[in-house]
């Protein structure tokens, strides 16, 4: 019997999740979409999702998929499995893709999106989604020093020391900075990220943004290739992923 | 002594709470707001709030005001405040007042307003401040019923039962209907609000938006006198206090 394989766009505010990934004794988002599909299908799945998002990471674009014997159509999927889920997980789109598809794998580059809010007063409606910094940034700044972040390089320095993947060689394909008044917007798009990669590089171009790093001290950070030469990590509230490519 | 009499404009997303008032063995905003002034001033304060919002109602614009003998300047206050209160409300302002000014007494408008959100994948970010509608809305419908509700009028038919005030007349000096792609606004100004009488006209214009009733109906509601005439209630979630003008 071949199994139908079916990929599915996920959204989902991390706030109170311990992250993607299932773990022993606390809740994730990988483990409540199981048990929604589970629910749904009367039977046991493996769910693959693309991005390991950390602890309070959200996300608007997660993409997963798993196989399974279900006459369940589609068109339905996303719907049904929104309405079994809690209020803070959703399930934006369901398709039949080919048996060897897998969402790990196949990526072929993701975009993730970083929120600051510079406001004096705190933000309290968007607070489980963004790094409030009460300061003045400068975003032009950052702007020209995320410009020097782009292309192939060797990402070492904005690595957590955690992450044991033998090369820190990526391609960011963009990294601009969005200014909406007291709102900015970080963007990052690469082939792949290495653990704590987004923060790493968003807490870099606050030191930058407050003045005390001039934007070419990029180039510098990238040349150490060592974690201390980087700025401090950003918050996870800050940072969604918002869509992976195939 | 004169003590010095302080007001504040309060912000906070109310889904953690059980509202506004002070009630026994639930966490409510004034209980949060009180014991944020008590620490930080070492005394015991009344704190008066011009809203009693309820249960999982959000606020830009709440004002309280209290009387206290200290000497931190007002400057200081909103942000000292804010950095012992939780993340999920902040004081946006704080002034010293006339000795006779009284929020609740002294208001003379307040500006709500309702968020509906249409789109068919549920808003995971939003969902704790808004109604997730996913279905067919006219707008159009619904600001050409919403002009009906302006004027001197008496809104008996959008009042809760638990109500006990006796005169039901009030005067709406602004009601718009806001349409932003899946977003939908509705601003209610008036020059003071019944128990629930904004999530009524938020169900009612929602009959209306989704066909089941005309525009006009409004007015024969109006004319019933009687809560079973209107709509169902609206969700709480969706409701903001944006504004006192005094």
């Amino acid at each position: 019997m071949t199994l139908r394989n079916i990929k599915l766009i996920i959204c989902y505010d991390g706030s109170s999740y311990h992250g993607w990934q299932v773990q022993n004794d606390v809740v994730t988002v990988q483990q409540r979409v199981t048990e929604a599909i589970e629910k749904l299908c009367s039977c046991g799945v493996q769910l693959t999702g693309a991005s390991r998002t950390d602890a309070g990471v959200h996300a608007l674009g997660q993409v997963a998929n798993f196989r399974i014997d279900t006459p369940i159509p589609t068109a339905n999927f996303a719907r049904a499995l929104t309405e079994i889920l809690p209020d803070d997980i959703a399930v934006s789109q369901a398709a039949d893709v080919p048996e060897s598809f897998d969402a790990i794998s196949d990526a072929k580059s993701k975009l993730y999106r970083y929120t600051i809010v510079t406001s004096e007063v705190r933000p309290v409606m968007s607070i489980r989604q963004c790094w409030h910094y009460p300061r003045d940034l400068d975003w032009e700044l950052m702007e020209r020093s995320a410009k020097l972040l782009v292309g192939k390089k060797d990402f070492r320095s904005f690595v957590a020391a955690a992450d044991k993947r033998q090369s820190s060689v990526r391609t960011i394909t963009h990294c601009g900075v969005i200014n909406d008044s007291a709102w900015i917007y970080i963007d990052v798009e690469a082939d792949g990220f290495l653990y704590n990669m987004v923060r790493n590089i968003v807490g870099t171009l606050v030191e930058i943004g407050r003045r005390r790093w001039a934007p070419e001290k990029i180039t510098e950070i990238l040349e150490a290739k060592d974690r201390c030469a980087a700025g401090p990590i950003a918050p996870a509230a800050g940072l969604c992923l918002m869509r992976i490519d195939y």
